[in-house]
């Protein structure tokens, strides 16, 4: 009966290492959503994170439920989270995990398909861009419904570093990182903004900062989930909260640009595979790609970074995914 | 198909005076809300609050749509908020306004009944308690399903002046103003604590605050909307907020304890009638009337609010509700 | 004792009319406020306010205080928000409440003075421009410490308009109002952008929608103000939000670009006077103007409304200024 | 010069394993605190954290720095939290982990004290009430402003297991864990409401749930953390927003009822050590200790609770301490 009069919505993590219990961790200061379900094949793990998360729902500001469960609760699942996977170890890049996780992504995407999921897919999976898409083939849900984290963390990262060098507040640095998330994204330059005022321009008045000092800052941020790997062995309070911010965007249908991994069909003259680009992220997932003025070199770098990804699905994936062609 | 992959909160308000414009404006600070639809008579005065309400969206935590609508938009609308209604004017007892308010609220419902209205029906219209009653006649709801803000505001001036008082934080402060919203209500003393403990053994501990020092308090409560009327010329924001509570308990089925004014079915010895009664709220609307131990003196009270409200009922509204005996 | 272990921050509302009020009930979901102060000519106006919005504690987010109070306090407060003015009428010019207000104002700020205030001082009243010169001339406070509220409002309204029509985020509307807060203000369309893209290629890419009818949407958000105090008769909940917005960015020293009335000292190729441009808010008030490349055209319209300012100011306010040349 | 303007609030996290770092985590939601500061002896860790958590502030609603820092910070610090201490392992007791932890809270508290701390200092380690003695002893603080999270996430616990089983808001459910943070820890069943009615009396108009069944929902809250760190190893996201309650209490100075590890001055009998006991919780640090009426039975389990933890420190610590008396 109570169901019945406010309509509920039910977010699934599948995946309870850090990555997503730092994301699941992070919903206890969201509204607006009643239930969380936690799923793990490691189901003792996901018990014990439902009675820990649990213990912080008194002092939280949500009253959602959370619980331990399973893929038959996928159902009614309005927005799933996939961050299950093997973590990316020090010195290891994120291609190196492609297969592992190709397999583990699905065999959740089948799981979440034979319980009738019909919602969005959410995969914070790595190499993120690749197991988007093997997501997308094996979830059997349309393609804007399926997209990835892609450059979220990064762009939050390079937007938080531009904005501690000028000194201006991160919501007022417009910049994305494109491409893949990992090392043959790129920066374009070009179009990016501090307010309604071209980054470059605003660098030539100011005097003080140079574009290459900033290119400097865009490396830093490309390693840093190396670096932070190398100081604390792991990552993943920047993810989660990059998580949060794109659930709660279609949670919300707010229509945000986020970097977020995107089928392509064409926008950046490339298509048939995910990768990191601007679009509108709402209800319905991934509403349109933006599509900004490449520069000769951006379009290089895209390019580059996009048949990187697609040779490796063609390369590494294709007896995987043979059944879905 | 957006609306196909999350489900929708919609509220809907009747009345843009300044009671019910206090709890929209309240709402841009909350999420969960998808669509507030704003009906008034002066579709003008819905259409202008529509504009200047918007307006605070940018900057403002919630993404709902605010439109100004009309009952068509009831059929799917989860709570309605119902603030129609001529204000109290100084001097003026709640009481007096019966006839007048009677009337609106139960066009009002007739209105809701019409278009298949079938959630949660929150009545904040003066005197309260009567137009609870006749709204629940007049829409067809059960009983449960529509209740009154009752005495919410009036408990929390009280929890506030006493947590003054002590300088103990009001969520410690445990106490209910019970009865009729208005001249008739009181305190039940005997069922006061700070935290865990008893008042009445707190206060005699401390030895520097009398029990009739707290009742003075009451006084002050239970006749602040006087005295803001005569300084301001009229209250809002406090009720405002607290309405806020009341459909934030509902939308997110807390089950908290608030005290509505809830439908009677014999828990304090009287039936039925609505009156002010510490209630568990979740999205059913009231859940459970709680059953507080009476002292003689306080059920003397209680009898005689309940009597004062069913009689003006029976004295006043019997030509209006004919037709729903 | 208590207030040596925990800074406190204390922030003056002067003016209790409807637009002060809408933005201190828009505090009441803030926190890091220890201590509102709500000062107005009519001391049982500030005393009912301050019974009214306290009611709204026990259900708040903040645990500030609220009270009514008088220039003594402040000498400690961190910011003043001042919207104490005569109201704009129906049909009624800003430029028309000059002489009053400035007036108004001139006696607000020498009393802050004269009370030893060194804080922020935050403009609201009306012609907005010209009574944050006033403030600066009369207070005695440095030219960044004061500015005024400005496009914020015009600014917000019009990235909602925008943001409603191309069906994006305003969040990812990047445009601003500049000008004169009224009838002289303009949009410099060349810098305006669709998350990193420039606005007028997002439409002609689009084709569905033109700069002409982005420039009537314009037209509507200036005469927005018109619009709704014809409807409701008076419009306070946008500039409530907004001027919480503009409190929170100094309280937080987010340093994060608004378009206030700031003092020009050449940036636009004007200085002496205050004018609505992009700037860098943080603690110390205004940081930094933004400096955006304009058109001729821009150009002619931005001295045009700076010119129709300072000519005000020298034609009707000489006298009331004159102690202070 | 910014620093003038407005009053700056600064927290410093002590340690930055799980514990700290989930409470840091969870401070990103959070508003009003100008600064973190992340102290550790693994002075990378502390760094990787900062790096970590930063990451997260693009998306997060605090605008705070975050900065991995030193014991230098603490002269400006307003509250310390103090997690530093080797975590409970599998099977073992929170009494076991006594002397290497006291050493570890008193080369901490000796920092403090060298570089000028005087704020307050909120101790986490376990077994808590006697690191919070240690602390007390070491910092050279007064008896007030220190104070340990004691059984704060206890009763969360236990409160949101009977909320869970009677179907009422936390809330509502009014109850205290008291004595040591561990296994002689109790409830004082007679002292615990829902609302305003006795828990007892509730439970006999229920008539499906007995004390029996409350006392064995206490059993496994107290058992809990073995239980979780069974399950996943360890337990900190419960305990990270404990902390954050407890940190939110002191910054707001809300004197809510917490039941903190307070040093004892008679209020239940005994004096001179820390133990969990409800308390008034604000600025100043523990404001009061509130007196509940105790059963034999709950004074006898009060007085073994006590003692075991007199015992302990004076067993074990009298050593470490001994320049201290």
């Amino acid at each position: 009966m109570a169901t019945e009069k406010i309509s509920k919505r039910k977010i699934m993590l599948i995946g309870t290492g850090f990555v997503g219990m730092s994301f699941a961790y992070s919903l206890l200061s969201e509204k607006g959503i009643d239930e969380l379900v936690l799923v793990d094949v490691n189901t003792d793990k996901a018990k014990g994170e439902e009675m820990d998360l649990s213990d912080g729902l008194v002092y939280a500001e949500t009253k959602m439920k959370i619980r331990a469960g399973s893929y038959a609760d996928a159902k009614d699942t309005n927005i799933v989270v996939l961050t299950a996977g093997i973590a990316q170890k020090p010195g290891q890049t994120r291609l190196e995990l492609v297969k592992i996780n190709a397999k583990i992504t699905k065999d959740c995407c089948e799981n979440l398909k034979a319980n009738g999921f019909d919602g969005i897919l959410i995969c914070a999976g790595n190499p993120v861009d690749i197991m988007t898409y093997v997501a997308y083939k094996t979830s059997g849900l349309q393609k804007n419904h399926v997209f990835g984290s892609g450059d979220v963390l990064d762009t939050a990262r390079l937007r938080f570093a531009i904005s501690e060098r000028l000194n201006v507040a991160p919501s007022n640095i417009h910049a994305y990182i494109m491409g893949e998330h990992g090392d043959s994204s790129f920066v374009s330059w070009a179009n990016t903004y501090v307010g309604c005022k071209n980054l470059l321009e605003y660098l030539d008045e100011k005097g003080d900062v140079s574009l290459a000092e900033l290119q400097e800052l865009y490396i830093g941020v490309r390693d840093k989930a190396y670096k932070i790997i190398e100081l604390k062995r792991a990552t993943y309070y920047g993810i989660g909260l990059a998580l949060k911010r794109i659930v709660t965007c279609v949670l919300n249908n707010e229509r945000a640009i986020l970097p977020v991994s995107s089928y392509q069909q064409g926008e950046y003259g490339q298509e048939g595979y995910y990768i990191g680009t601007p679009s509108i992220v709402g209800s319905n997932g991934v509403e349109e790609v933006i599509k900004l003025p490449m520069t000769d070199q951006d379009q290089e770098l895209f390019d580059r970074s996009f048949n990187t990804l697609r040779q490796t699905i063609q390369d590494e994936l294709s007896d995987l995914l043979a059944d879905y062609e």
